[in-house]
């Protein structure tokens, strides 16, 4: 019984009260991980939670939507909210508290300083959602504030928003180290996202063509291929007759910089957004020739 | 002897080695003052590092031109440095430890991150200045992370800087204090700072001026005057009519937020800057009527 108890995570709300609780943590010697989240958990932001219980001794989980993060109110408001069912999803996992504060508490009256990321902020993501990645790193550079971990760990899946927050950190020189975890995927191989709820039975199954596409590159890669012109014209190619998928943008670039290359060389991503119906998704595929 | 020695300051330059001796201090449960400078030191920045001497139990001061917040490179290097003297000058103040790392080392090649202030940026100093105060920002917070002090000290002579820092400070949730000292003044009245090396004697002899425009602007207020056109125009007077100055600007503003207020009816600031030659002054007075 007392285990079963322990296994549910301590719900804190008041910035205040986390702050007091990492404090006591840091004076009992103990590292703390931290997995930021907005919420609506599926079992991809659960391996982050259990990747971080395996490698420290407190795990934070934070679920908050965002708001500076999104370009429109209007996605900000219909995206997934379902604090007692992600309560629910935490038991278990290794999270030992979960902060879970309110938009008024995180941007009370008169907040007005941004985080500038420079080029990333400009191309892709940055590109299709103005504003985005400066709204990730200020909330992500408060939580590094409010909740002081050792190690704070982020998926894949969000490749470019994985290299925004090296760079922030790295170049605001925040005492945290950055973990990246491997993109989970249902067993159908569409990575998992809080947005694939919206998806249709036949959505879904179009949207199956992203994953493909990247696994074409990686296979014309393999093949000696290194023309990024070929094979992104191949993987737009594969997308496009999938079904009624509208490209965002299909790109190969840096796997560390993020600029785009026109001959595959060293370590490259393949970064693949796309609109299915009202849904926007994206997926990417890092590989080494 | 052994005193002698032990009052002077041990240079540090590498960010690592000042992490560690932070980390060393925090584990002897010592409290850490921060005074982050530009070197060139006068009088009023040895008031704070001797304030941060009194309340801290390691005063640490950063010496650093940095070249972020300069909006034209020309004034960066012609920004006065003198290592050494200010090594000398720092002897006997209660400054334990010179931080003075190279540019090279706080912004390496790909550096992109900076910090957006919104409305401070846009007036006054930050009109006059684009860039300069997200400069100053940002490197406050790369030097809040590097120096984890629990106290930052600076003047009111930078008012709209302390409005800048307080802002980012609160807005990021930066775990650090921030302390304001009272403005340091030559016996002639001229605030402190490092750009009057440049004055010649008659310039000098004007800039005054300025100093007096602000006298002024309190006994006004102090007789009941609350129109601000009519002690902006009267403080502008004061200063052409003694010599061959270029205002920036007189400002009366709301002395929290810096928003410029038509009557005078709480805490006000009144802000001038002029120039006088090739040299900027600026200078200013809190007022509660």
């Amino acid at each position: 019984m007392a285990n079963l108890q322990a296994s549910h995570p301590e719900l804190v709300t008041a910035p205040v009260a986390i702050g007091a609780v990492v404090r006591e943590a840091h004076k009992r010697g103990e590292t703390i991980g931290l997995v930021p989240t907005m919420g609506a958990l599926h079992a991809g932001h659960l391996s982050l939670v259990e990747t971080s219980a395996l490698q420290c001794d407190l795990t934070i989980v934070t679920l908050f939507v965002n708001p500076s993060q999104f370009t429109e109110g209007k996605d900000w408001e219909r995206y997934p909210r379902d604090l007692q069912g992600d309560m629910e999803k935490l038991a278990g996992t290794g999270a030992a508290i979960v902060f879970a504060p309110t938009a008024e508490e995180i941007y009370p009256q008169g907040h007005a300083t941004t985080i500038d990321i420079g080029f990333l902020e400009k191309i892709l993501e940055g590109r299709c959602r103005p504003g985005h990645f400066s709204g990730v790193a200020t909330i992500l550079v408060k939580l590094f504030h409010l909740i002081p971990a050792d190690i704070a760990f982020f998926g894949h899946k969000d490749y470019q928003q994985l290299k925004v927050i090296e760079q922030v950190v790295r170049d605001l020189n925040i005492p945290i180290k950055i973990y990246g975890c491997p993109t989970v995927r249902d067993k159908d191989g569409l990575a998992l996202s809080s947005r694939n709820t919206f998806l249709s039975q036949e959505q879904r199954q179009q949207a199956l063509s992203v994953r493909k596409s990247l696994q074409l590159a990686e296979t014309l890669i393999g093949q000696g291929e290194t023309d990024t012109r070929v094979i992104v014209s191949r993987m737009r190619e594969q997308i496009l007759t999938s079904g009624d998928l509208h490209i965002d943008y299909v790109v190969l670039a840096d796997a560390n910089t993020l600029e785009p290359v026109s001959s595959v060389k060293g370590p490259t991503v393949a970064l693949v957004a796309v609109r299915v119906g009202d849904t926007r998704l994206i997926d990417n595929q890092t590989m080494v020739p």
